[in-house]
């Protein structure tokens, strides 16, 4: 239990942070989740194609005309399906950042299976965009130690996990912490029968505005996560303008890119856990 | 990946475009799920009967007043079993479309069923009302490449996929967009205990609106999709009164059913795709 | 298909028709699922006993101070385990009717145990209040050709399908209409980790405010369906005294029992239909 | 049937009762769901570890700002992991009680099981604080007649039960009733892929407010249960900041502890009601 708040202090006299990031999934976890063959139906081939034909650009165009530098996440098989992706972004002056090769799930594979796809990203990416990138967020924001120790080693920062509303260190990786409340798929995925009817953006922009609001003043980060085919739809790019507008009009608050807030992170005196599990029940003294 | 929208015009100087669409399902999904031998009990009946009884006219009278013309797809087996139907929806002006005949599901049949099931529609229709329909809309909204080529075989165009915001051409067949989030369904049906509860009319309506008129500023079409004994409920009628009499009165928006949209659609350069499966990840390269 | 409504009219003037129905189920539904044996478990017999501690006290004192009289029906063993409720609902003039034994659901049992229950119900029924129930609603809103002809047997209004917003007839039974949007347990029941979480009275309260009035406008019936433990909540009850308070207070409103309801019927010209299930598609002709 | 509300007096002329109750649960339902082995996965590990690091702390703050005392249920296993939990909550003037050892589900163990973790429970809490804790929340709210026992033969108040507004006595217990209504994890908890999305802190404010105002308007029992890693994270203690605000202005409104209102108890004449599981539908009486 702890009773106070690390004394983290954001750059030049900013009260909080923001940072929009964007997972580029594209079509990769349905190619994930039928990765033994497709099934022959285009039903959700065209619904998640809309993200690459329309969607992520309305979402560029939209934070380059506000002036906010996104963090884009994107799995290698999406980047080398759509080559002209990263030095696009790149080009827009956006940060692209490691998501996984195939999406894949950290349950549906091996510890050495994770390290083949991280460094076959990072190939990639350096190919594509002449630039190793500096950070990692995991599909479905899973982790484990051998993945932490793996970004220790290649000296990656990571933004998958929950633990703190600042950032933190966690077996010396840098920890841009997301939040599944600020994440877009749980609120809007809609893929047929038998999924959640998605939300409406008046009411999840309403919530996301009041969640910035309260972490800013708290002090903290607000880290917002979309995804290209989930977000890029015109009523959504609609609230988000109306929220990223009011946060980069904000003087209290450093809009600002997960490379950049890592950057910053090592300046400051924050929490540092161990990845540790705790002690299982049926491993504990009995009485 | 592409990074700009199609040069899409809208005709008589409209900045974006709206399509009332109904699926006139009735009884038939649950004819369908039922197939083998229907079950003795009353509750799901009546209640999908009320679409007949009193939903849809009641429907029909709300557009009448408005002087939208509708698009109407009705499976086979709706217009068999309610003959003043199709002959009912045509003297009043609006479209009638196809939707499989007993709303098989692509899943549960064979390419063949589903060209059979496809003809012997086209051949009642024309019985009904003298004249050949134009469109398509499949049941539950999945399309498989066979079914694209035998729709462009008999010069049909299509409303089933959701991969743009504008109209678009696929495997040479034109595609009128549809969405989840503008279907009626995902939100409002209720057919007993394990089902979702419906959500506020209240809620939905203005969920719609900002969806319309995000489109509307972005020059796509907002595509509605309602269903005779779902969105027949009064309460429900003046809700989409009350957004289709803004629609209907706003000079930027073109009211338009699926057919005229698709013979304005040959006129425009617009987006070309293939029905193109992407490789699944085990016939990728490994590295 | 029928392009007309009937030509109904509610008496003395007004436009439409308001009724508050109970279903006082209070434990019946999980004695009836765990018939066999009840578990050792408290907090669901304590959760549901809310109503007869308090929930249904609280709504009747809501409705008396409203000057209106509800409809309540009441499985058998409800009255036999609580001898004063059907007395006392009795002689604060509101309406007792039937609502199976044990909240038998109708999948669980043979015609002939249908009849058995509706007929001990019958006596009992006779024995606590010295009158004769004319009326019944099946549990779960479920319906058999042979429950039908028992409740015309017996010359007993139904209360249990969806068929219509106006009253009609079925197979000779006096149909008074239901709505699953109008039914409080679908929003509000929450009975432990699975089950979706319940609505706000808010947000449910404005939803159906917004139906009655379309109801209202539509010259229908406006059935509202709620349950003793469920609705019996101080919070719910609030909801519900602005509706009926309105409601009360509108000239155009006929508030009336279910009994009245169908007294009435009698005197109009409507819709009659058979109990009779479609034909299954396996058994239509082939082309 | 009881067609009266028990003469219950709340102290100091108050019209109404209002408890902050805080089920600290941590990472201890976990740990138990995983009580074989822990999976090597930290995505849960590091979610539920928020409530340790920051968000009690958040809540206490919150608490101790508006000059209001919590009713705090602590695992065992909690308090074992984290020393300067309970020394720190009372030091703060806040109540402590218990709440399993190991968040034990009562369908999973048996009677003696639950006697061992309650008693392990007591002497760690004496061992910490130097008190001996006067009460009990049931993990999950469930209970057996066996519980109430030995709750009654420790001399322990019980907060678990759902049977009324106002506090009542069963198998000689004192009972603080709860309210799943009232719970903000069935609203806001959303650990990954299939649970439900969390609600929004903005309707579920207001939701509580009205249950709040009805409560008191009622003159019954406003009990609110938190969890550390759920309701600590800042909007939503931002909401709960505004609700405590105006109970705590509230001159109708006695906000206490389940202590407080435990001992106020034992003057009132209240409902008495015994721990009796009612007769399965086969065990009684055919016709």
């Amino acid at each position: 239990m702890i009773w106070e708040a690390p004394p983290y202090r954001w750059p030049h006299g900013h009260r909080a942070a923001a940072c929009f990031s964007v997972d580029v999934d594209a079509n990769s976890p349905y190619l994930w989740e039928q990765r033994a063959q497709m099934p022959g139906t285009l039903a959700r081939i065209e619904h998640r194609a809309y993200g690459m034909r329309r969607g992520l650009a309305r979402m560029v165009d939209m934070l380059d005309s506000l002036g906010i530098r996104g963090s884009f996440f994107v799995p290698g098989v999406v980047a080398e399906d759509n080559p002209s992706l990263l030095p696009g972004l790149v080009a827009r002056g956006h940060e692209v950042a490691l998501h996984g090769y195939f999406h894949e799930l950290v349950g549906d594979i091996t510890d050495a299976q994770f390290t083949e796809a991280l460094e076959r990203s990072l190939d990639l990416f350096e190919t594509q965009t002449g630039e190793r990138p500096r950070g990692f967020r995991s599909p479905a924001w899973e982790m484990t130690p051998h993945m932490l120790a793996e970004l220790h080693r290649l000296n990656l920062w990571d933004s998958s996990l929950m633990g703190h509303d600042l950032p933190y260190t966690i077996g010396g990786v840098t920890e841009i912490p997301v939040r599944w409340d600020n994440d877009d798929a749980i609120f809007f995925k809609f893929l047929g029968a038998g999924d959640r009817p998605p939300r409406s953006p008046l009411e999840i922009g309403a919530t996301w505005r009041h969640e910035a609001e309260a972490q800013i003043d708290d002090g903290g980060l607000f880290m917002l996560t979309v995804h290209d085919w989930i977000s890029g739809r015109a009523a959504r790019i609609a609230m988000l303008r109306e929220i990223w507008q009011d946060l980069a009009d904000n003087p209290d608050v450093w809009v600002a890119t997960c490379g950049e807030i890592a950057a910053h992170h090592a300046t400051q005196t924050a929490l540092e856990v161990a990845p540790t599990l705790p002690r299982a029940v049926n491993e504990r003294d009995s009485r």
